[in-house]
């Protein structure tokens, strides 16, 4: 069973204003959760001392670990540490080690410290630093009554670093048989999330195996769950049969971005790629881009929004753009085909299509979408109909593209 | 001042195990804030009998108006109604008026009840039911001790809907002086959290209006906020004062996005714009062109990798390219010019550096960027030293582009 004497107690008015939701419980709770340990409850509350004290004191007497994010900056409404001092009757003092970790942080980036920038070393008498290697402000330990209480700063990639190297190796110090909660995630494409669960065996799959569903537009997210003894094996079972039916669909697994798995593709295969963007507009290159080693290889890319810049680029003859459009079956070859020729890529890919909210008719409404994808074979075109806003069909649009991509680096691979 | 007397418990084993995170709240406290009402404290619990009981009882000493969100299905694991009977001492009967609720619901429908509906009509002996127009589920509302209590589905339109038509009227009735809470967001660049804070002219500003931060990489937020008679007026002055020492870092308010911002000017001022990105890989681009009527401005943008697309597409002369390398700002003063040479647009903007994790030298360590402008009055050329990881790297560049970008637009105008 999963042990779950942990509470979270996020801190902000933001998160009671509803002008943020609160993603730092989901990152903790999630963590826990692929360890073993499953959350007692979460608490938010604003920033204000009296509540921060009342939460606390709750929590003390109801749980063993507390996990609170929030209120480590160094600005007059971060006030965790002075109500963290008032909730366990300790004074706030200038903590030393505390205040080396902030000069460290300013002298390694050889950047001025802020007089301000002291506050964040003014903790509980008793407590014990966690080192930020993120941001500025350290977080702290404190023990109390058979309780440990963790302070982390609510900034998210800096609390999800500091959960990772100062909590968790705790929590597995002091309960170390916890049986972990193992879950596999598939994300899927171009499946419709009723048309996915018919498709799924249920009946087959081995008992205790759960299935939940989740969506990441334009994907779909199949978990396989399971906990205990032989969860492996099982979730081995499970897969098998999940992927009988939907390993068409399937762009990427667990943590990994669709895009992470094409640009580690595309690089496994030794192909090069230059794209050509119309209405995505640079989604598709920045996704790539966002990788590291993208360079490795991606040659170049052209957002050729004006017909001027297709024509010059990608060597579109001014006649297709003049009898068929820009949006067009012959445009999005002419486009792959033209840039393929001037760059030598082994792969170039185009997308020219009508994102909205205007520009649509009734021939080719908004959302209708022309990839082209030029290779040694010759030029591949499709005509795709996308349905939802601007953004939606920008994103399905470069989702798509990344499916004709991953498609194509598989088969060399395979080849 | 706000009604800040009210708490939400939400319920659910999905919230605490980080497969989803809870919009509900978000919802409410969003709902409460723009009729004038501030959540106290919000509490997340599994569907455990024991741990709804608990949070009832901590919540009902501590606040006056309770909203539950959760287990009112008819499936094994709602078990709310049960915890609210445990938690107020009251026996659980079959509510007349809720069974009637779920029977309509099914005729009007025209679909067949099953038996486990009948379970949702299972309510404290002294609950008064709540309509539900979408669902099955009846809500309910009790009062104990003062405390008003009001239990809804975990289905986000259900709740939402009848929070709308069955809370805030009882909100407003009973506590009918609330004034609404205003907030003006200003989204700030170029200067850390603490030095912003430094330059707030606390003193000046009208008593009443409260300031807040928040942080959206790599833009610092600071909110006025002010509430009651006046607070219009007040939030002019705070705005006044505010914007006299740190308008020359302001990129967008409220809800705006700096790209939104910058594409409207570009559009008023008439100018046409083309791009050309190394490090940011498309990212700026892509930002550019989320904005329906992108096309307006941006006449094409260039993700030029590659030396070679460098010098096909932008016309860098391959000597630059050999004596200082792709990273100077040589290569960024030619890019910019080079491409405008050739597009014709009113602006050209380079971006050129090393986003990471390799390619960094002594000389130009990763971080370093160049971006350049080209317009009538000749090419701007900077050279910046960004700190972070990749995505940080080119989330700084693309912004700071950004800035310039609206910085001349702005002066077109004013011109």
């Amino acid at each position: 069973m999963p042990v779950n004497d942990i509470a979270i107690l996020t801190t902000g008015d933001e998160l009671l204003s509803g002008e943020i939701s609160d993603s730092n419980t989901k990152t903790i709770a999630a963590s826990l959760a692929a360890h073993g340990y499953r959350l007692r409850c979460s608490l938010a509350v604003p920033d204000q001392e009296k509540e921060i004290v009342a939460a606390l004191e709750y929590l003390i007497g109801h749980v063993q670990f507390i996990i609170i994010t929030g209120g480590l900056g160094s600005t007059g409404d971060d006030r965790t540490a002075r109500a963290a001092a008032r909730a366990l009757g300790q004074r706030l003092v200038v903590n030393e080690d505390a205040l080396e970790m902030v000069h460290d942080w300013f002298a390694q980036r050889n950047l001025k410290m802020e007089p301000s920038n002291e506050r964040q070393a003014l903790l509980p008498q008793w407590a014990q630093p966690l080192p930020n290697r993120i941001g500025t402000a350290p977080g702290f330990r404190l023990q109390h009554c058979g309780c440990d209480l963790f302070f982390l700063p609510g900034v998210p990639v800096e609390m999800a670093a500091m959960f990772k190297a100062s909590v968790l190796p705790v929590l597995q110090r002091q309960v170390p048989d916890a049986t972990p909660f193992l879950q596999r995630t598939f994300k899927l494409f171009g499946l419709s999330e009723p048309k996915i669960d018919r498709m799924i065996p249920y009946r087959q799959l081995p008992e205790g195996v759960e299935v939940a569903f989740a969506l990441e537009y334009p994907l779909v997210l199949v978990k396989l769950k399971a906990t205990g003894k032989g969860a492996e094996f099982f979730l081995d079972q499970a897969e098998a049969l999940l992927l009988q039916e939907l390993n068409d669909f399937l762009l990427a697994r667990n943590e990994e971005t669709v895009e992470e798995n094409v640009a580690k593709l595309l690089t496994r295969a030794g192909l090069t790629l230059s794209l050509a963007e119309s209405c995505t507009g640079g989604l598709l290159s920045a996704l790539l881009t966002s990788q590291a080693g993208a360079s490795a290889f991606l040659e170049r890319s052209g957002v050729t929004y004006a017909d001027s810049a297709k024509m010059a680029w990608l060597g579109v003859p001014q006649l297709i753009l003049q009898q068929h459009g820009a949006v067009s079956e012959k445009c999005a070859r002419a486009m792959a085909s033209g840039l393929r020729q001037s760059t030598g890529t082994d792969l170039s890919l185009a997308i020219t299509g009508i994102a909205g909210p205007d520009g649509g008719t009734d021939e080719k409404p908004v959302g209708t979408v022309f990839l082209a994808l030029a290779s040694e074979a010759g030029v591949h075109v499709k005509r795709y109909t996308f349905s939802g806003d601007r953004n939606q069909v920008q994103k399905m649009s470069a989702t798509m593209a990344l499916a004709w991509l991953q498609r194509f680096a598989l088969q060399q691979l395979e080849a």
